[in-house]
């Protein structure tokens, strides 16, 4: 899906920040598609943008309002609707990432078929996919992998993006996820998306490109997570990715919601490069992002840097001490770029 | 989804036997819970079992009216629908493969409702999986595994199946696949299900079971199709295999709709290992099935034999030569089953 910009981020009446954590996200990464907030009375979450009425964000420019909040059970509250009927008669788009389909709701449903205004659902997919064809497809392309679910693939792959743009690399981030696919304006949250498009999504999220164009994919679960390693591979073989960056938490002992030990990232490393050179025999691992947020500064530096000796990888925590070294790696090895 | 038998076949009026295969392959596994076959003027497929009304199927005991048949773009044509809605109003539940959904035909829909009779579309799946577990549960699984899509794992896995409780062995086909589905009784199309839930459908499909119950199942695709890995390895990792069977078509240059050359049969043993240890250490293979249909009866017996020398492992075609030495392998392995 292509959602249309500037945003208009709806935060409603939520009651505390994290359930605002998507609006924040993407006010985070995209400040300058984001003009402004909509409020309820007792809203406790603040994007720290202007708020705005309705009616001033159309003078505006805006285009979409997003609805960037989680609620309990990913319903939506009646006394949201309004706001959102509103919203659709005053010529807005409207996109969420409730578990709930806009259009499932009836005010909802007929005040987007009164005014032909778009609703975004991300966290489903109407799109028809193609099966994945696995053909070798013109423009370079790095994917975040993990040894788990949420050890900060999107992340890493925003902030690689950030640096690469700043050395003056053409670089996208392309988004697999929902919060992702507001971000960045488009892509699928492949987790939704039938399981025989999986490969053909990441084809379309990741299309051809110019021979020295960056996509920057954001990855999603891990090839050893025993729920989601299916999403991981298709994931894989759609990316077709020259180049790879591992994404790791250090003191996790489980992998997320199973009973699995985490796998080691020479586990990773290598069922990726085995797994993805069916479709880009030249892939290879260019650096190692840890999320170090329960260690010390100098717990830290001391993991990267043994990360960085056993692997012959540049490591480092993208929050902490930033992309740069993947980044210096990335241009040796793909100089072209 | 769990398809109440036993079963009318509806053939409609297709021109071929090619358009009824799944009602010819339900009759050939499962001649025991077809009663009947009902076809319009003109039909041109014959399942060779007794012509029957819808009345009389009821007073037989029949459960379940089975759409049996495939039509051009898989739509319903107009002129079965009557037959449908006479069915519900029979008393019958109706199950179809077709691409469209049967209550998305306001008649049937509104029989449906009125009758309380349920409507099957095993093409999709409305059943809500968990996500996979991976936790390793009682019982013994094989899964058909492939070097390409469409190379017999649904034969091989029907006929290993026959064997085994033909030698006295609890041993049950699991489904995963539509004419899977309508042969078993039970199962699901896991194609089409949420990419998030692969794993987690499986898990449900091939449940717990007494310890020394084999669970046969089906395969789909091969984790080395660039379309459709992820759907195999969610297959793999959900089914925790003990035992796998590799099925592979020797005359086959490329893999089905794509331009990759098929993987070795090695290639195929050694990453079904390496991945499906995940979720169960103990994973082996037990034999080899090869699709010799384009070949020789001369040129078949050699390609076996090589096989089984080359992998040390017994290879046979299903078809041609039967999985009896399939089995007694299995039986050597795991002599408690």
């Amino acid at each position: 899906m292509e959602i249309a910009r500037p945003y208009l981020l709806f935060l409603g009446d939520v009651h505390d920040a994290l359930a605002a954590k998507t609006a924040l996200g993407i006010v985070d990464w995209r400040p300058e598609w984001c003009l402004g907030q909509l409020r309820l009375p007792g809203c406790a979450a603040d994007a720290k943008i202007p708020d705005m009425t309705i009616e001033a964000a159309v003078a505006a420019g805006v285009k979409t309002m997003v609805v960037g909040v989680v609620n309990a059970g990913g319903v939506l509250p009646e006394h949201w609707i309004s706001t959102i009927v509103a919203a659709l008669e005053a010529g807005l788009d409207v996109a969420t990432g409730l578990h709930v389909r806009l259009a499932s709701i009836p005010a909802i449903a007929e005040a987007a078929a009164k005014t032909g205004r778009k609703l975004h659902d991300v966290r489903h997919t109407s799109e028809r996919f193609a099966t994945g064809k696995g053909t070798k497809r013109p423009g370079l392309r790095l994917l975040t992998v993990g040894t788990d679910c949420s050890v900060g693939k999107k992340y890493t792959a925003l902030a690689l993006e950030r640096e690469m743009r700043a050395r003056g690399l053409a670089a996208d981030f392309r988004a697999t996820g929902q919060t992702g696919v507001f971000i960045s304006g488009r892509g699928a949250a492949i987790d939704a998306v039938v399981a025989d498009f999986i490969s053909g999504a990441v084809e379309w999220i990741a299309p051809a490109a110019a021979p020295s164009h960056w996509d920057v994919v954001e990855g999603q679960g891990s090839l050893f997570h025993p729920s989601f390693a299916g999403v991981s591979l298709g994931l894989l073989h759609g990316a077709q990715p020259d180049a790879f960056v591992i994404c790791h938490e250090p003191t996790r002992s489980k992998m997320r919601g199973v009973e699995h030990p985490l796998p080691t990232i020479s586990e990773v490393i290598e069922a990726t490069i085995a797994m993805g050179k069916l479709t880009n025999p030249g892939i290879r691992p260019v650096g190692i992002a840890i999320n170090t947020e329960h260690l010390s500064d100098a717990d830290a530096r001391s993991v990267c840097e043994s990360a960085a000796r056993l692997h012959a990888l540049p490591a480092s925590d993208p929050v902490r001490f930033g992309v740069g070294p993947i980044v210096d790696r990335l241009l040796e090895l793909f100089p072209a770029g």
